[in-house]
């Protein structure tokens, strides 16, 4: 007895007239038209502003994006974890930086394992610690690498997830791999994921500028020790528009640009002029109960669309008075006026609160345009 | 160019001495024993109290854990999807009630195809609307199935998320069900989800009680319109000890216990007697970096760890002071005193907060006893 996977009941919509009001729901959806112009946009940007871009892939997950990216004028993509830079590199996508330290002795192995596949460049990683320097080191030679392990050090940038402390430690960690012909020193990552949700464009402008002089004064004490970063890399959707300036950051890492969510919508929409990426990924869900008289249950719940960011809202032109609520792991309810109140049976759209977290719980994109399912791309690193 | 899946990596550990501290991080970690010990006791409690398990496999979406549920006397499972349904009767899994209304149109006609293939009674599901009534009678009779399609009338409980909202709206439905050949009435669901996590054993008991008391009245005027329900399907996790009771249900869907999550640790954990079953479901993290005198950070955040229900607690016998704190979507921080404070690369386990969303991130379960990875078992179905 065989049936066939969940993905391949809307592969037969594809191309159908309306197809997509005829999904089996819940469906993440990417609007074609939108990602399109959102990558010709930051393509535009980078080139006017004269920095390079090297979009991070975690947000989409997606070999066919980053090829698009790639097309568009990207050095590459980043990656967040190892598995992710795998898929990547397996599918020919050039210029993969791991935005996180390879620190266990099995992932060290699959990233010597990786650069040796990959051609010089190919692979980056960022370091932030002295023995994880030796550690690299260690592997590339027992693997006799054919070129040299590249490696950026990582600076903590006021967010102190991953990075070094400051000036003096950046400096000592370049130096060290400076000394070591199994790594190459490529430059300096410096991300401060705390400052790309600040509402308020001033408000964020200013604390991207505290960013960039820190940034700028480890560039200077590492140029005074002799250390010069090649690559100075940083920026996401929140600060890129901030970060291209003063040629502090030789390229931007921005990621959640290609699809915008609420979240983004929101910081960016108070900028001086609106927003200039569109929203362009949705989920689908259906009404499954009618029962109460105050909402209706769809579709979708915390599976397919990630809590970690507030409430889905609907999307622009459907029922601007009706809020969707989470109603558990499957459902959710939408709580509107009577007027606006959907059938059995009907769909709806949803911009998702976090377009990163909601991507990684599904397992491919309903590519529209207008009405129609165009294409279904894999999520290729989803869960990696 | 190709590289082994990330799961890959792990599958060499199987067997190898100490293999459950080489994992690739972050990895959903499963106890065998306790998994087994939860099976067992939720099998001899439910023999004990004369009732029949089909329990929720929305929780783990493993054919593997499945099967040895059925193995141990469960009467089938429960799916809350169509896709997970399809996943279980493909592998032969018996008696698959599916928990959630299916309404849309391409989900009627996979819906009536898995009927068809499935033997009787193999598939059942849940109505709660008349039109929904109409629509899988007439997918039924155009697929000219050899048997009636099997429905449950699903009653609303107080929860109102999806199902009928009264007695009068049940035998309604259950009327019109037995007037159409095409389906056939097995019986009444009525999940009371949001009893489940109620703090305080005998606040848990009184809703749990005033939840049966309600579906007692539905089931006597059923019979007063000579409406009898062959089975009474209900209860989670949390209310299990409460719902065998009264021969009210004749069957209980509780899924959770299989792992049990810190949420559903502490709810049962303040019962008369100490919670019943185990804690067998772990993330294991790598520390990826040591930079801030504060804390460290670790390699799982939201995307390998639900956030719906709170934060992950450190595993039992591991560092009592340190808390986890989310740090974005791949990263989390160990925050502790200094006594506790783990090394670079060292490995930390995580109690999840709930266990079924966190499931639904991962491709596998990762099967520990001791210090040994034993298997790894696909999770299904995972996204479906």
């Amino acid at each position: 007895m065989s049936f066939s996977p969940s993905a391949a009941p809307n592969t037969a919509l594809i191309g159908v007239p309306g197809g997509r009001h005829l999904l089996d729901t819940p469906a993440l959806l990417l609007d074609l038209d939108g990602l399109t112009r959102n990558i010709s946009r930051m393509a535009e940007f980078v080139r006017t502003h004269g920095v390079q871009l090297r979009p991070h892939a975690k947000s989409h997950k997606s070999v066919e994006i980053a090829r698009r990216q790639v097309a568009a004028g990207a050095v590459g993509v980043c990656c967040a974890t190892l598995g992710e830079a795998e898929t990547m590199v397996a599918a020919g996508i050039p210029g993969v930086l791991i935005t996180s330290p390879i620190v266990i002795d099995g992932k060290i192995g699959r990233l010597v394992n990786l650069a040796a596949r990959a051609a010089p460049g190919g692979v980056m990683v960022v370091i932030d610690h002295p023995r994880n320097i030796e550690d690299l080191a260690a592997a590339a030679a027992a693997a006799n690498l054919a070129h040299p392990l590249d490696v950026l050090v990582d600076y903590a940038a006021g967010y102190y997830r991953t990075g070094a402390a400051d000036a003096d430690a950046v400096v000592a960690l370049a130096r060290q791999v400076a000394g070591l012909p199994q790594l190459r020193l490529r430059g300096l990552q410096a991300y401060a994921g705390n400052i790309q949700h600040i509402d308020g464009r001033t408000e964020r402008a200013a604390a991207a500028a505290t960013v960039r002089a820190s940034v700028q004064q480890v560039i200077a004490a590492a140029a005074q020790a002799g250390i010069h970063f090649g690559i100075v890399t940083g920026a996401g959707t929140g600060s890129h528009a901030f970060d291209a300036q003063e040629r502090v950051f030789t390229e931007l890492q921005a990621g959640s640009y290609v699809f915008l969510d609420g979240e983004y919508s929101r910081v960016l929409a108070d900028a001086e002029q609106s927003a200039p990426f569109d929203i362009a990924l949705f989920v689908q869900a259906s009404v499954v109960s009618v029962n109460h008289p105050d909402w209706v249950t769809i579709d979708a719940g915390t599976k397919v669309l990630a809590t970690d960011s507030g409430f889905p809202v609907v999307a622009a032109g459907q029922r601007p008075g009706s809020r969707y609520v989470f109603a558990g792991d499957e459902h959710g309810k939408l709580v509107g006026p009577a007027e606006e109140r959907p059938d059995l049976g009907e769909r709806l759209e949803f911009v998702t609160s976090h377009c990163d977290p909601t991507v990684n719980l599904h397992d491919v994109y309903h590519v529209v345009q207008g009405d129609t399912l165009v294409d279904i791309w894999p999520i290729d690193a989803r869960g990696k």
